[in-house]
């Protein structure tokens, strides 16, 4: 049986958070501050997980939903860094040691009123055959509403 | 000066070759084929070429746009393969050092009548604030073209 289509798709969030920029950049670059918003999510066990922030290194996580969900795999790369401005990377996700998902990410933060605006741009090849980017988007406002807690309570 | 903010498109093109799922897999995956017809380009020297074609593996290459022209590299990674199917790829390009674009490639092969479809979908984030994406894909047209030729000339 051929594979199915891949089904393409592109989302934006935007979110300001009450601080500076160099702050969110840091959460955004420290390997234990994204982990800690980024990987040990509500109900996730993380079986491993490390970032190497520069251009060409890897953001790798091993993780599971649950004790008994199946394994899961994200493997990012980062293609394009402007210190305290910008990231754009590539992240392949797997599930059950099958394909689910590549995707092409940007994240902007700029100075705004009330403290800095992270745009975050992820452009979605779902290879399954099923399009999961609205749960991806939906994922994604949840991971950025943990990140304005790791802001609101570490220094 | 603030970094210019990151544009993002997508476009697709659509190609059919008159031989087999095969032969058009063996020019994407070989890297002798590949160097040939998308590296080997009029106009351009090449510096560096290599292709590691596997899930995590690199396609880099390192050229100039004539004798005099400046410094350019393609730095690609592999994230997804399914075999004679299917191939989703990242790649991130600078032109004289300074980052240039970031895309997501998807390249789908499908047996139609009189031969092969090609399906290639790229979402790209252009980052120097000027969009190259019209131009990006004249130019995979134009790659494309190469691919008939060697298609035709080599075994």
């Amino acid at each position: 049986m051929p594979s199915p289509a891949v089904i393409h798709h592109t989302f934006t969030i935007d979110r300001t958070y009450p601080t500076t920029r160099t702050r969110v950049w840091a959460a955004l670059s420290n390997e234990a501050k994204k982990r800690r918003w980024f990987a040990e999510s509500t109900g996730f066990v993380i079986h491993e997980y490390s970032l190497d922030f520069r251009v060409g290194g890897f953001e790798r996580t091993r993780f599971r939903y649950g004790a008994d969900g199946p394994p899961m795999t994200n493997d990012c790369i980062h293609l394009d860094i402007a210190e305290q401005e910008r990231l754009v990377f590539a992240y392949a996700m797997t599930i059950g040691g099958a394909p689910l998902s590549s995707s092409l990410g940007t994240m902007e933060l700029t100075d705004v009123e009330g403290g800095t605006l992270l745009r975050y741009t992820e452009q979605t090849a779902y290879t399954n055959g099923q399009d999961g980017s609205e749960g991806r988007r939906e994922g994604t406002i949840g991971l950025f509403e943990r990140l304005a807690t790791e802001l609101a309570e570490h220094a």
